[in-house]
């Protein structure tokens, strides 16, 4: 399991001291043989230093080591924030044998604090010299912040493997900025190529998961594959995108069963849209729509809800398609709406997973998105801070 | 007070039992000289029955009355259900000695059912037998459902009154469909003008309001005016549009304070932004960004939240321009972020209301917004109710 499982690739974690709680804090991955790779990153406008800095490494070489460290997230932290991401890969790369742009470094953890650098190149230090190949779940627990629990997962493809490792529980905890995850194979592919692999997969995984809409500051999936050194055999390459795509929707949905106070994973399938942008557009509108997840913390099946939601999903300057009068809404299988009025089925939602279907009868669009509720407990994560 | 506080107009509430409470839930304005006037409806894709059929009664003729029941919503029932809305006003009508077309019906209540017609009847006929100049505040008191109580403003324009009552509190309890507003002024316009007045007014107030994000499917605000017979003097436009748009942001302010689990009202203001439609985008994302509404909630300053908020706004396609080098963050008044790093100040924040200021230093798009907290109570009222 975890960026260890594929050959070829080694990793660590330690305690560097930089988490309060002296929790393993920082993970090293390396690639013993020639890498290419990629990453992709959050949208926000407010960018983590370490996301300014390893775009620019990205830019200039191709990445064979990833740091990460959890604790402090070096966002909002301007220019010595820059400078300490700088240092933390040059001092990697020194360790490491490796060009400073061949590091990609990542941070997660409270916003706004620098970071302990004293603490930090020790810690680099002592997880270069502990890498291993059974190093991964360590890696995996050390980039953990308010997480439950290590987020690993593995697929195989024609005899290759990807593994990865992710943290994140929402934007959890007040300044905490948060989603990460990293997918290692021994899949061989060509500088430039790993993005035309990575983008669809987290696509359709990673940005279709909502524990409460909120995007943070240091969002980042990376991908390491090993370097073709000849021809690869390109028929195994449905195959391998779809192993990539398995590990990021396990990673993603084992990110909203741990969504902050989340008691249960909502399955949304929005199909038959008129375009496939409106059916994501309706998707996500009911996935964050407060009023169906407090529902759905109630284990209400809320019809009235879902529609009103997916009647206003924001979509190119106005609201995305619908017509109530051919639309028929399921929760967990059972037909709530059809026809433009209540069929007064009302199901019995219970346990840790629900669905909630809505073909519009439109066109061929659809999408499906995880989601989870919202409990008394996002809101005491949440709220019971005090600066 | 409320929509009797202008002259010419007679209004009434009564209980006709709609609501299983007993309490009042049918309330009827209508304007004795001749009137004109314009509603602005919720642009949700679900729209309840009584929008549809008050949207043909308004392209047909000028409005002279306003039947409001509260209890059911009369949304998500088909044809039969515009039925219903249309028996309504014919009923109105003759009791009125109008036309029906002149008649504006409006419903707020729980999404799905019928309506009760025999009672709703006999309460119109009720309520009609009731209208007086004084009965404005009864009116106001009978289109609640989960309101803490009637919401009402007044504001005087060069000697012509603007009155209105408003109900909402979100889009509240399950399947309830919510926010109403009747305003009524012996302002004397011509047919065709309300809206020009109307429109401007709501975009700045009910436009800008937000207690869970969500949109009924019954949202309405209407507006009925004295109809002038002669040239009015134009030179009080201005003041009348004051006095509009004063009453609008009063019961607008009124709706987020009684928000589902309020404990305080947020004012969400963006200014320097590169344009005022990303200024909207912006504040309108920070408006609804539970981890805003709950570090609210916990009066925690947290700045963070609101970044990461502001610079993933949705616009155009992406996000709103925002640069965080330049940008400005109080916490009533206090600056807690400028010019890419924390002020290392920590306002205390108490009270029921609080301010949050950003300053973006890109141009001159700014925007206000008004947000209710997210509290135990929000889940409470939306997650306890059993189907």
């Amino acid at each position: 399991m975890s960026v260890t499982a594929a050959p070829g690739f080694v990793a660590a974690g330690v305690s560097a001291g930089i988490r309060p709680s002296g929790k393993p804090d920082l993970a090293l991955v390396r690639s013993l043989e020639p890498a290419v790779g990629c990453a992709l990153w959050t949208q926000n406008r407010v960018q983590a230093a370490p996301v300014a800095v390893s775009k620019r490494h990205l830019a200039e070489a191709e990445p064979q080591a990833v740091v990460v460290n959890a604790g402090v997230a070096n966002a909002a932290t301007g220019r010595p924030g820059e400078e300490d991401a700088e240092r933390t890969a040059v001092h990697a790369a020194e360790r490491l044998g490796l060009e400073p742009a061949q590091v990609v470094v990542l941070s997660t953890g409270v916003i706004g604090p620098r970071l302990p650098m004293e603490k930090l190149l020790a810690g680099v230090d002592e997880a270069a010299a502990a890498l291993s190949p059974g190093g991964g779940p360590a890696a995996a627990g050390a980039i953990l912040t308010t997480d439950a629990g290590p987020k690993t997962a593995l697929a195989g493809a024609g005899g290759f493997t990807v593994g990865g490792m992710a943290k994140g529980a929402g934007m959890i905890h007040p300044r905490l900025a948060t989603m990460l995850a990293i997918v290692t194979t021994d899949y061989p592919l060509a500088p430039g190529e790993p993005e035309g692999f990575l983008r669809p997969a987290v696509e359709r995984t990673f940005n279709r998961i909502s524990v409460d809409g909120d995007c943070s500051t240091n969002d980042a999936v990376v991908l390491l594959a090993r370097r073709g050194v000849s021809e690869r055999d390109a028929s195994l390459d449905g195959q391998f995108a779809e192993a990539l795509e398995s590990v990021c929707a396990d990673l993603a949905r084992q990110i909203v069963a741990d969504g902050e106070g989340a008691t249960v994973v909502l399955e949304i399938a929005v199909r038959g849209a008129s375009s496939s942008e409106e059916a994501h557009a309706i998707a996500l509108r009911v996935a964050t729509s407060p009023l169906v997840k407090t529902a759905a913390f109630g284990r209400d099946p809320n019809w009235g809800r879902v529609l009103a939601a997916a009647g206003s999903a924001p979509w190119n300057g106005g609201f995305a398609q619908l017509d109530a009068e051919r639309l028929r809404l399921s929760f967990d299988g059972t037909p709530v709406f059809a026809d433009g009025s209540p069929t007064g089925l009302v199901p019995t939602l219970s346990g840790s997973e629900s669905t909630i279907e809505l073909e519009l009868g439109l066109g061929d669009g659809s999408c499906a998105y995880l989601a989870s509720d919202l409990s008394y407990d996002y809101v005491k994560l949440n709220a019971e801070y005090t600066t």
